[in-house]
């Protein structure tokens, strides 16, 4: 059996038992029922993940993974390749976003060459798992074979499974790549069934022509693969990528190891559609950090359920959404396990 | 001249050319500009409000005002009176949401009996302050004479000008007071011109005919003691709060000091509504840190000219919704201070 197949038959329900005494010391903690809003429903979801009636989530990692985008070239982003393998560099340096807010909320970063197109041997605090030289164009042609697209996607279950092995209690997602929204586009739009003008967004930053090109060239890719919504693998082949792959597996090792898995933005939003396409149960064990500016993004979490934390019009990527998201996981399970009850602080409870 | 006067000959613009400098720093990092949406904007905001491109928000604290309100014996409130010493004592051995979320991000919790009515001389954890055993219903007069106001403003600016002198970067506002949703619904009817049954929720939980006669109590109170809107201390004596004017006088207090000051919930909302009223500059100061579910919050904001940074479907007061808020704020400061730019990270930038 397939390390992927092993990992689906894992995916179970969340732990209904844990989830209604988690529900029953929320509704006893020292404020009135509900007044805690979404922290209280996290609480319990985290419940349910976790299998504790008080959950924490102490050891927080997100993964970030970086590839490069054979559809780059069609000059569908705002930003040249390059800075892919720069971005890594500076990941891997702790000058980046993600670097920041981890640092501030506690959260390990693990950054992941998992397709750059360029050598990256040297850099240090990057974890080297590297499955091609970025995808080729899907405006030509599938961007992946089947080989390199489940390799991607058990790369992430691995290092999902590596730092579960090692402790840990809930995982975020991120991603750097030149070109990832173009192909998060093509996911989003074959996946919800919303056209592709609708799913596609500005990216790092196209003006109104480059918006026009990149639908174009999306629309092309879809024509010439015709990616089958139902075959979730199929579709992330034909127009996805290395780290949108491996972002998924990482989702489906949370799963499997019943640990809630942060989804960022739009590119995690992607790879979030494939991970439920290839097993919806998973989207249970998914909490949305935030919702993107990307207007695609919004179609994702409809799509999958999905609420999201909040909303900072961000459009970042690389796990920032997440990692807010993740101090809010915090928050709830710290609530719940730190609060007093009615009877245990002598307050009066409703009259 | 009196404290409160002294404070607002203070409270000046905020520094435009700290704010130029962080947008020109902002620009720079290593991000498409823009791409941390909300996080930005603030980043300038705290940079115009301390006065520095590269500002910090370290020393984090949130002052938490209880007091009792007369009118909660016409029974507006789902809890009984005595609910609020229960909960200051219960704040102050720290098993609160408000602790909770406060020993999480740093927080320092300042708890302060500014007028309950009850007996707290033996709580330890706890400021001293008393101005009064709580006020008089606003259903058959005025809630507290304009000295007691006076004081109880004063009160906050004290609080606020001790803590600044021992070193803080940011002040947060939170309060614990049964019958403080019918005050602040009163503050908000007169203060934004919205009905009664416009800005009137369940505060801790009333129910459908609690809700009716809550209203009822706020018409009266209103028609009775003829609040003028153009005259923010008449309002917030006749219809307010101690810990409504205590919150006032931290508000002004801050702006005076040139810090920034975390707007937490409809009760936080109500004493910035009294704050802007007696000082339109203020408002440069604060920072929302949620809008809460009480339906009165939104247009305390709106009128504030105040976006919400989050919005969890929280209702507790206390500081809760603000605490999360300065965690954004040091998210903000950490991002313009921590990022590499493009230049020292050796990326290159848009095309």
């Amino acid at each position: 059996m397939t390390l992927l197949a092993e990992t689906l038959k894992k995916i179970k329900p969340l732990d209904a038992s844990s989830m209604a005494l988690a529900r029953t010391r929320q509704d006893n903690l020292t404020k009135p029922t509900g007044a805690l809003g979404r922290l209280e429903d996290l609480s319990i979801q985290l419940a349910g993940i976790l299998g504790k009636e008080r959950p924490q989530v102490t050891r927080k990692a997100v993964i970030v993974m970086a590839a490069d985008h054979g559809v780059a070239a069609e000059g569908t982003s705002a930003y040249p390749q390059e800075v892919t393998v720069q971005m890594l560099a500076n990941i891997a340096e702790g000058g980046a976003a993600i670097d920041v807010l981890s640092r501030q909320f506690g959260v390990k970063v693990i950054a992941v060459d998992i397709g750059v197109n360029g050598d990256t041997s040297a850099f240090k605090n990057v974890t080297h798992k590297k499955v091609a030289l970025g995808t080729r164009s899907m405006s030509k042609g599938p961007a992946m074979t089947s080989e390199e697209t489940l390799k991607a996607v058990e790369t992430g279950i691995e290092l999902v499974n590596a730092e579960f092995k090692k402790g840990l209690d809930i995982v975020g997602t991120g991603e750097m790549g030149i070109g990832n929204t173009t192909a998060s586009a093509a996911i989003c739009a074959v996946m919800t069934g919303k056209t592709v003008a609708e799913v596609t967004g500005r990216g790092t930053g196209v003006d109104d022509k480059g918006l026009k090109h990149k639908i174009e060239i999306i629309e092309k890719a879809i024509a010439l693969n015709k990616p089958q919504a139902a075959n979730a693998l199929d579709v992330l082949a034909k127009v996805g990528g290395l780290e949108i792959a491996g972002l998924a597996g990482v989702m489906l090792g949370a799963a499997a190891n019943r640990i809630p898995v942060m989804v960022d933005g739009y590119i995690s939003g992607a790879a979030a559609l494939i991970a439920a396409g290839i097993c919806p149960q998973s989207k249970d064990f998914m909490i949305a950090g935030h919702v993107s500016v990307e207007p695609g993004h919004k179609y994702c979490l409809n799509h999958l359920g999905l609420q999201p934390l909040v909303n900072l019009n961000m459009r970042l990527g690389e796990g920032t959404g997440g990692v807010i998201g993740m101090s809010l996981c915090e928050s709830a399970c710290r609530i719940l396990n730190e609060m007093t009850t009615f009877a245990e602080a002598g307050v009066s409870n409703k009259e």
